[in-house]
């Protein structure tokens, strides 16, 4: 366990092979799970690392380390690395190898899913849940109790390599399926959906669905909300016993 | 090395910082890599934690996990992580950081390829091979002899979020392309294809060969043994010297 | 930290939970990560370990790798595993949880985005820039200044589970959108483009912009530029304060 003297660690549990960096701030009850890192600089400091100092690898890291700020009740499970400049609100549960990089905002109670990598300057609101493999790349905002399925993939660069960057904007209570990508620039508006391996190149109206590549609108939320009911109130196919 | 007490380990090589937790056991020949976790313990134990208690983590953890059954010959590769509950047929092989969560059951000598996330509550039969990046979600069921491409996705729920959730059912001996996406509750049938990057929607008959978003059947299995013994016979383009 | 005997390494920052096995060299101002291996063993040297033997299992590992070589300026950043036979030039910078496999050479300055796979035998030019989440099997190659978009996938067997693998041949210069599929055997051509969401099935041919389920050619690399351009002059729409 490396833990700086820097960092503010309330009553949590923290694993052998966790390490806290910096002037990181861990809330109470919050889990720091085994082959962790919290509070990684970033990329200009780690150039930058004195690599003639007489000191250890994660003693270097941590002298140069502005730390990340962790609420309360986290959990930050095996094999996540969290840039420091990183806040992260009460509640939060990250999956198994999630990658956090720098100045990312996440708000009370979102999931973030297993091998999802959150790139940099990004902001989530609460109550969201971000599944696994997703990707979020900087200049993207997802507002509360967004849904983003299985390795939904994001981008920020509408002609690369272009030195013009910018992500999406996913509006509250917006649902995106599994494996769909949403090209840089878009909007996704309040309670849209996206229907699973959709390419989205324009934005989406509030309440509207889209579906195909490249998206086009095919029917409305309420449409949706009709079909869903009907789904859930069908006979129940079950694959296992 | 943490290994629990209450483990029963064949003569296996396990790595110095591997970690194997309560009742798991781990067959003759078996290796258990570096940075790996057999037998961590699902969501609800972990929430429950005593966080009181004079314990290490790894201890706390320990004391609550049911272990995992691994058989003999298995191969377990660095950062990957294999939950309580679950159980894993002689002969398997993971890659790299793979995530395989509780009540997950694999035949033998069955591949899961590099950063694949078995989500939990998923049987998947003997000889298959996952590849590479494959996510498939609880309530899904994947027969022997099946192949799964890399980046191949699979989901559980239709209209998310919903609260009625089933994974979907491929049969023996079936073929799903890189970065294909199988819509929840979906069955793939027997020897059936489905192209790469295809969404499918609906169920596929047996020997039969979907393309396309969504996807549509253009051919039969055996048109497509057809194609490929030509290619297999055509010349060798090859870009490696 | 495990530092193999036989390795030579020059001034190098290196993690104390790294592990550095066989022959393998390290070029001075590299920075060898926590949780990282470098000169892991390729699959038949690992069936092979002598399980009698009264070693540790790195030094069983140890004992068989080959190594791989690393340049100066080399970043490998938590959670990367690097097979042994592979090159790595200057200034190459891996993301967290990569994995590079056996026989794979990549060019100085290129970097390698997290989680992404480069599944050995490969060859990669130098200032390449591989985003996250990409897939690259054996028998590839990219040249220099190629960019591939997050969660590319590229695969080597066009009808699986054949026996003929051939991967894809990535021209100087050409970009690759996010999430797009390049099937096994395609060229694509200098400075082309392929689209985001993309499944490219055909050949490409230089300075050509592709996209769609399949691929097909919609306009060349000057219209791109010239829509390039125009988006890089426009009014700048931004997310984040």
């Amino acid at each position: 366990m490396y833990v700086s003297k820097k960092a503010r660690v309330g009553k949590a549990l923290i694993a052998e092979s966790a390490v806290v960096l910096g002037e990181s701030v861990i809330g109470s009850g919050s889990i720091i799970d085994v082959n962790t890192i919290i509070g990684y600089p970033v990329r200009s400091k780690i150039r930058g690392l004195d690599l003639g100092e007489n000191k250890s690898y994660l003693e270097a890291l941590d002298a140069v380390s502005g730390g990340s700020v962790l609420g309360s009740g986290v959990h930050i499970r095996p094999g996540t690395s969290v840039y420091e400049g990183s806040v992260i609100g009460d509640g939060v549960e990250t999956g198994h190898n999630v990658l956090i990089r720098e100045n990312v905002e996440i708000g009370g109670n979102t999931i973030i899913g297993s091998s999802s990598i959150i790139d940099g300057r990004v902001r989530i609101g609460s109550n969201a849940r971000i599944e696994s493999g997703v990707y979020i790349p900087p200049e993207s905002v997802i507002e509360d109790d967004v849904f983003l399925g299985p390795f939904a993939i994001v981008t920020n660069d509408r002609y690369p390599m272009s030195r013009k960057l910018i992500g999406v904007y996913v509006e509250e209570g917006a649902a995106v399926g599994a494996n769909a990508v949403l090209i840089a620039g878009v909007k996704i508006g309040k309670r849209s959906i996206v229907a699973a391996g959709s390419v989205v190149t324009r934005d989406v109206p509030p309440e509207s669905v889209v579906a195909g590549v490249p998206g086009r609108i095919i029917s409305g939320r309420e449409e949706f909300e009709r079909k869903k009911k009907e789904w859930e109130s069908g006979g129940v196919r079950t694959w296992m016993q």
